[in-house]
């Protein structure tokens, strides 16, 4: 149960409603996922955080998957149990097959297995990768 | 500064070399960076990590440029300076472009912020979510 | 379900019905919540965990509601399900408004996003943080 | 060193420079710190973060002082050292005493000291946590 | 519930199999838990993590009751749900008594409360605690 | 470069100088690290820390070594560079020796793995973990 009771469209707000409405266009499905339903307490943040998942998801430079796998990893590594359902969920609904399913958490899992190691051993930065930026 | 002296070729051990020698083989560069010369402290773990990582990072369903994106993403999550950087440095070697960085860090970005809120609310996951698996 | 059994007030020794009588007369009401019926297998960690927490979160140059609002801050960080349920439930019983959890929420959010940002980045930090102290 | 070359206000692009005489303005300072120069590679994120750092962080339901102690309280508990230089900073720029941040740093130690006894235990949330949401 | 289906013996490849029998020979007990079930969508991975485990944390220079309480800290300062009741379980399977229990608890609970003090401070480290890697 | 300045033993007031002295005559060493030297700007802070800190350090039914062990496996899960150090140079002063060193790094290793593997497939927790509590 979440620390807040979830809006539901019939009870939202006219503002609340606008990005309800919006996220229904964009994403082409009646489907309001709970994670807007919390944040509409606050008009103001749902409204700055959906036209910045907006923006920031749409295909660009990557395309909308990888953005989702990359989701993926950074919700797991934060242990986001909402996060994970939710985007792995929209990563197959995105077209992500099986094999790359298994991949994904194979990177997932060899980059936290490095991540202890490297922090562990407290691995100083190499030179050569300081270099170019 | 490493909690352990890192292991150069020079005095390296046969089974250590072997390691070295198939890192140098494999990116076809004399350079071995500073988080193989940690763990060759550990002949087994430096060769069980390494042919872990080699299989793991080899273009398959994902290619080899989205597994350095993902990497990152969770080096980032998990506060590691040393991996951040090697595999930034790597993302870089592979073709990463600016704006592709420039997105990436928009989707890490973002993520961090959403996993921050649904946790906060502990937003409960929908059942939809969970229907397909 | 906890790793360990949950001890009532009924079948409680002596020195952790003590403390459970301690929580009870300081927060004027019967109540004792699950946090302290699980560590109570270990009086003396009850002990010395209560009476910290009771000296740490009295009111002094900062008041009790903010120091509820730094906790539940430090609990989504570090995913604790527990703590921020049971302190976002304290902030509302000290007085926390909708209006001030909203912004408490969005504090948070924007921290989580830099945070990915700064350490994805790897930035510097600049000379003039480090001068006053 | 970070993973970007930091970009000065004489080598900033007009939008860049924009938002550079923004925070300027709103601070009253000429000091740029340095995750603005290194986010100025992204014109977009640079923008899109500072507008929303700014809304976000202005007095409003909390004052701007308790806000940069939750500030630092995530970014601890996030491991992110330049962001804990940098609102350790603020909070001291806007008035934080040193007994006030004594009484943050026990704060952040007790949170943490109980978030790991919640976590290891697996404590289940009190039904009356959930009651009111 | 998971993200990917749990795979049951009878249903498994020849492949699965091997490794479930393997399980089953090492641990000397019919009980395949849910964490090999969902990795085995992915044999090649499910075979990989199992003999890395089934190496890694047989008796060595440190016991086996030793590797599982370093486990169970890892996994509650990683919020893992799972790994921390899985490795609570096991550790009681190895012989971990009430009373080292609670001492597990006590370490974890006291470097919780440091790492947040010692991060939160930005404390420089010790140049003797460097001398002698 | 720390939050705080440090504070050395000849400025050091009384009630400081009575935990510095405290911490030689435990530790039979002169040594005072700089973890207390920042913490010391908050008497009432040092005194409690040290205090649980000693108590809780000292052997028991888990032994002084094995209590490092955790300490640096937890420290190290929470990217705290401070308590890495300083508990890894603990442990080598405590007798840990480089075998030993090496199963503790291969145990954080295969942690770190199966966690995030557990968290990214949202491992349902099986029910006989839960039998025995």
């Amino acid at each position: 149960m979440a620390t807040v009771r979830l809006i539901e469209y019939d009870e939202a707000s006219p503002e609340v409603r606008a990005v309800y409405d919006d996220i229904r266009a964009t994403r082409q499905s009646d489907f309001i996922n709970n994670f807007w339903k919390a944040l509409a307490h606050s008009p103001a943040q749902l409204q700055r955080t959906w036209s910045a998942l907006k923006a920031v998801m749409a295909p660009g430079a990557l395309d909308a998957l990888t953005k989702e796998l990359i989701y993926i990893a950074v919700s797991v590594a934060n242990s986001c149990e909402y996060c994970t359902h939710s985007h792995t969920a929209s990563a197959r609904a995105k077209g992500m097959s099986e094999a790359q399913y298994a991949e994904l958490l194979a990177v997932i899992a060899m980059a936290h297995q490095t991540n202890g190691l490297a922090t562990a051993m407290q691995v100083p930065v190499d030179a050569a990768f300081l270099a170019d930026a």
